[in-house]
């Protein structure tokens, strides 16, 4: 049996066709021509997907469901409440794939969702029941694995970690609240952190590495000078490291899960924080002598989308 | 069938005998021995089912299981980590209780936990698959249920929602981190924080309710001075309101349940701030236009122990 994992991102769709496994058979990718509507989008893809499956030589037949993961929030139905970056809103996505493919199982989730389950099968969780995925980029994204199933809540809307509230911040996040653990713990955050820093005139190599432009601060430009012992890269890195680890043993605390993944961009510095944040972690874990699920770097890069969509069939 | 559950205290173990649907038919209690240790408290128990079990006129032979609510944490063998109150460490309860017991199933959780499961079954949360009860007492316990099953994590350390760090407080919580939400949405931290406000000179009557002695203010003298609209009660429930908000948003969006229901002490207020505390958590939740789990009050009272933990043989 073959199953069809769609990943669909703001400026492109990959469609992908797996085995049970989640061993990519055939793949193929187009636009996302957000401009031009939603219908427009599940048209590329629905044909993206015939084309897959010609590719791999297999009939349509053989395809059990079809898994989407989408950049927004969808209710169990499949219809999306929002995808920002598709400039969707309450878009009706599992009954118009529904109408195309009249014989699949259709399941969408959250892209860090699906992601999730992919580490899960095949990467940095694989051989545990109970998971927390959590992307380090942009934004703070998460992907919940309960009982080798994904969690997404009553109404869809589980799951959204990066807006868990762990401290009070000096900048809102963009939900409107103050304190979000994506405020404290994405790429976003430690560079508004280090502007914040040197426009109150601390001295830091952070600003050399950035071309002497403040806005061209990146993540990479700050764990760069932390590497070299930049002494206001410690400390971003400090509060990052921080407020990261109060927001993993939130997680121990209510959750409870096997493993920790940390995925996104700012995973890339994986190795210069994480022996700070399991210390962090266990600071501010309540049982103490009780262990609690390891914290790895997540191990699938581009490819994570469309197996972890497919594997939603499973 | 029927299903035995018991439930340890600090002062008193009661046990009960109930069938499939959680009615009691038969039930007793002793008191705890915490200073004659364990095998005491374990061997006072035992006595204790078999006689409730005896005054039903039933068979110990049509017993499934023994369910167990512990003030403390348990793994899943049954082996507690800590219960703090009844000065256990490390104790085998599980297995000691299997050892007296051969052929019954036996399972063992945290009180909060187990309350909500009779919650589930036969309370405020009848008929949901998925929620949350949090307890406002001394602390803030929390138990929490999914697909009608305790969910309690990979190490049984989960749903100590008490312990999720909201925010930043003036004193640290008993387990040595500062901003749990135990020191803000508790009796002890409505204390705490009236105690301040009244010992840096504010006035109020909370005070003359507490006979003018501020070691003798209560929450429920609080809330009273609430209602005739003293002006520092105000500010002190509108803080807890504000914090409980930001809890139970943060678990909407990582959990988002179908359901909450508040037990505990403070829960008898409940009148008194539900209305706020919905505005203040519908703030707080990302997605502001999708619905989240109602917010109730618990209704069982004494018998939600042995109720809970017999309904942990399902």
């Amino acid at each position: 049996m073959y199953f069809i994992g769609v990943d669909i991102g703001g400026t492109g769709i990959k469609v992908g066709l797996t085995d049970e496994m989640g061993n990519i058979i055939s793949s193929g990718d187009c636009p996302t021509y957000v401009e031009l509507g939603y219908e427009r989008i599940i048209s590329d893809m629905s044909d993206k997907i015939i084309e897959v499956v010609n590719n791999a030589g297999i009939d349509i037949k053989d395809v059990k469901s079809i898994g989407i993961g989408i950049p927004g929030v969808a209710d169990v139905n499949g219809k999306v409440y929002y995808a920002t970056n598709l400039k969707w809103t309450n878009v009706p996505l599992g009954e118009l794939v529904r109408k195309k493919f009249p014989d699949k199982k259709v399941k969408i989730e959250n892209d860090a969702t699906v992601a999730a389950l992919a580490e899960l099968h095949i990467g940095s969780m694989k051989g545990k029941g109970t998971g927390i995925l959590l992307t380090l980029g942009t934004g703070v994204g998460g992907g919940i694995i309960i009982n080798e199933r994904v969690f997404s809540g009553a109404h869809g809307i589980g799951s959204e970690i990066g807006h868990m509230i762990v401290g009070e911040n000096f900048y809102d996040c963009n939900c409107g609240n103050n304190g979000c653990l994506e405020t404290f713990a994405s790429a976003t955050a430690i560079i508004k952190y280090a502007q914040k820093l040197i426009s109150e005139g601390r001295e830091s190599i952070i600003l050399e590495k950035a071309e002497n432009d403040i806005s061209k601060i990146t993540a990479r430009t700050i764990f760069e000078a932390y590497k070299e012992k930049d002494e206001v890269a410690q400390i971003i890195v400090e509060r990052f490291v921080h407020y990261l680890g109060i927001g993993i043993a939130n997680l121990v605390n209510v959750f409870d899960p096997e493993i920790f993944s940390i995925g996104g961009g700012v995973s890339r510095a994986f190795d210069f924080y994480i022996d700070d944040l399991r210390i962090e972690v266990s600071k501010h874990v309540i049982f103490k002598d009780v262990p609690f699920g390891n914290i790895v770097p997540a191990t699938l890069g581009n490819d994570a989308g469309i197996v972890g969509a497919a594997m939603l069939g499973l």
